[in-house]
């Protein structure tokens, strides 16, 4: 089946919007094994979407357009896909109830303008959006089936999922549902992973099952997408094979679907009673900003410190100064012991990282030593980054708060990383 | 002129990678008064390609195609640009060189792979790549000029903005050069600011001056092109123009051109040879972590500490526990009159929240309290923001540092902004 997506609006088209929804689409189709072979992106002018409605109905067999259904002036696809389909405009009562309680729940008078949105091509199919006031809608277009999306991010998700993936499915002959599960992991590059899963595509022999993955620095996202009559078919499939990756990716799986690593670590630290203490220098901050405005984390993140003065990082944690003292794994222990006596927090994390000389180049790289106290005892790693400024930044809080996750769970902290300099 | 941007790669077709490179051409364009009619997006494959190519070479005049022209197989851009355009593809020896020696810079032996990356279409004119081994070129297929780039972000920037801006304002019949100035305000809107700048245009008469609004939240961007026949006139003329910009935008003002509101502060800091301590509960660390990894910082900002509980923040600054004080400016006094004291800090700001209970959304709000001690005297403002967590998280954030340049630069730090409730 060949797909196209075309997305409408000046904002994306000049470049003030950056175009997340084509991206979103195009992977979400891709997650139930569907793709998209074209993408067209034109302003709000009414010959340039003619043009590209006519076109991309020439060549496609489903279109999904996004954006210009909203309520102003330039919001142009209801008008435009009547016109490409040779159909008029009509008011649809239904859906202007929905906009009229829509508003009502909201304790709002709903504008004149809206009155538009209700307006669609004469034929076309309501599809549904319990979100807002943009009503999607498919209509065929030459030869191709065209579903109409809104332009705000989460209408569209919403849409996608529950209406239009489900029709694109069956119209490619493929009724049944997909089912997507997620794994994240840090420290393992793409190739090593895909050689770490050899073979796992088999573990449903019928074929249905799919294994792709998505990088992005410094995490991994393997991704399983199974395909099956329905939900209860699709979780039985997936069962052993969830089962088998953890075991091959084992201690390099940070979270699954939704979570996220900060919030395994602040859940881990919560389920327990304990509470946290964190010591930075050049991540700056960036490891208490991950985990400190989540839901749970005023009763956890007890205290975070940052500093680039050693000095001050001595103070703060009331140690006295120890000048010329080079960073090592033996230093953050003795940081991370204090911070967590000072605070009083169950646990503590220190990361101190001595920064390259010079200015920001590829080669540019940092020492980072990482250490964790609890009342047990102190753990500590080192490692040396390279990347330039930003990568050793964000390589290192990840190596830190996943440290952090392997110590609460009972794992080693010292595995090498792919991203660290042998 | 009717300009297109054909953007080629499975990569962003899949939306594996979010296609910035789009956007970033298209405001580059916008930025010298070029607009982009259509935008094509194509995986690697020969068909499309093709087709994609010679569909914009009967619409446009001018193509910026951009992918395709590394070494590896999937890289199809030169073949398939010399099959749109009828001609052969060629050696070109001068590139081959630049090549070697690009490699030889680097220590590094050229893989035999990349000599598919100088060969070019028979015709073609070279775009200069000063700082990779792909090669740019621009060749006439049907009626349009095609520009063809680099996929690496860094190497189509330049490209783009020292050999095809030039030829494009050139065919577009408009020699000479465009300026772009650029003001980063905080706390005035995008119609606040379209208002207080009414007329603004008329102060270069023969109208070559345009006026344009960027708004990335809680910043927004005021852009002034101008158009002359060379950069000397070009600042002449803009000269005026940015002087009653600064007097009408005024102390709302962060930044301009490149800089950002984080690298003022640490700059007005270090002027003066100040120092600073960050005291953060809601916002987390973010604060911090805008300055802290910036070159220089690591002698200006002493110390930054995080909690979300009250008692540890008195306790990381060294004052007396206060039960069930309330979130107000004064209190905010006090811990930032104390920061300073512990660290030593010429200047410290803190910023306590009072974020709204129970679940995210819309209407959540927080009172926000901000304070900045220095040797002579404690500042404060208090502000309600809504939106949701993150709003006032990244809102909250914002102030606070505003509220630090504010001071750097002796201006009030109670100015009303378009983002608190009333």
């Amino acid at each position: 089946m060949h797909i196209e997506i075309l997305c409408t609006g000046d904002e994306v088209l000049t470049g003030a919007t950056i175009n997340t929804n084509f991206s979103h689409i195009s992977q979400k189709l891709g997650d139930v094994g569907l793709s998209v072979r074209w993408g067209t992106t034109v302003g709000d002018d009414r010959e340039t979407l003619l043009e590209a409605f006519l076109l991309a109905g020439a060549r496609a067999d489903a279109v999904i357009v996004n954006g210009g259904l909203g309520p102003t002036v330039d919001d142009l696809s209801q008008e435009i896909a009547a016109k490409a389909a040779n159909v008029e405009l009509v008011f649809n009562e239904d859906w202007y109830r929905r906009m009229e309680e829509f508003f009502t729940r909201r304790s709002r008078v709903m504008p004149a303008s809206n009155r538009k949105q209700a307006m669609l091509p004469e034929g076309a199919e309501l599809l549904d959006n319990p979100i807002g006031t943009a009503c999607g809608f498919a209509l065929d277009i030459g030869k191709a089936r065209f579903f109409f999306t809104p332009g705000v991010p989460r209408e569209l998700h919403r849409m996608l999922d529950e209406q239009i993936i489900p029709r694109l499915l069956a119209r490619s002959g493929r009724p049944g549902v997909s089912v997507l599960k997620r794994f994240h992991s840090y420290g393992i590059g793409e190739s090593r992973a895909d050689s770490m899963l050899a073979g796992i595509e088999a573990l449903v022999p019928d074929g249905s099952l799919k294994l792709g993955f998505r990088a992005h620095y410094p995490q991994l996202e393997t991704k399983l997408t199974v395909r099956a009559s329905d939900a209860d078919e699709a979780r039985r499939k997936l069962a052993p094979v969830e089962v088998e990756v953890r075991r091959r990716l084992g201690n390099f799986i940070v979270a699954e679907d939704e979570e996220k690593l900060e919030g395994v670590v602040l859940q881990a630290l919560a389920r327990r009673g304990a509470s946290l203490a964190v010591v930075e220098t050049f991540t700056g901050g960036s490891i208490a900003a991950r985990i400190a405005p989540l839901p749970g984390a005023e009763t956890v993140l007890r205290r975070g410190v940052v500093s680039r003065d050693l000095a001050q990082v001595y103070a703060s944690v009331g140690m006295d100064t120890m000048p010329d003292a080079e960073v090592t794994p033996e230093l953050a222990e003795l940081v991370a012991r204090a911070a967590r006596s000072v605070t009083g927090a169950t646990h503590a994390l220190a990361v101190l990282i001595a920064l390259d000389e010079g200015a920001d180049r590829i080669e540019f790289g940092g020492n980072i030593c990482i250490a964790i106290a609890t009342a047990q005892e102190a753990v500590s790693r080192k490692a040396r980054m390279l990347g330039g400024r930003e990568w050793v930044r964000i390589g290192a809080a990840e190596m830190a708060l996943d440290c952090l996750r392997r110590t609460l769970q009972g794992l080693p902290i010292d595995e090498r990383v792919d991203f660290e300099k042998a």
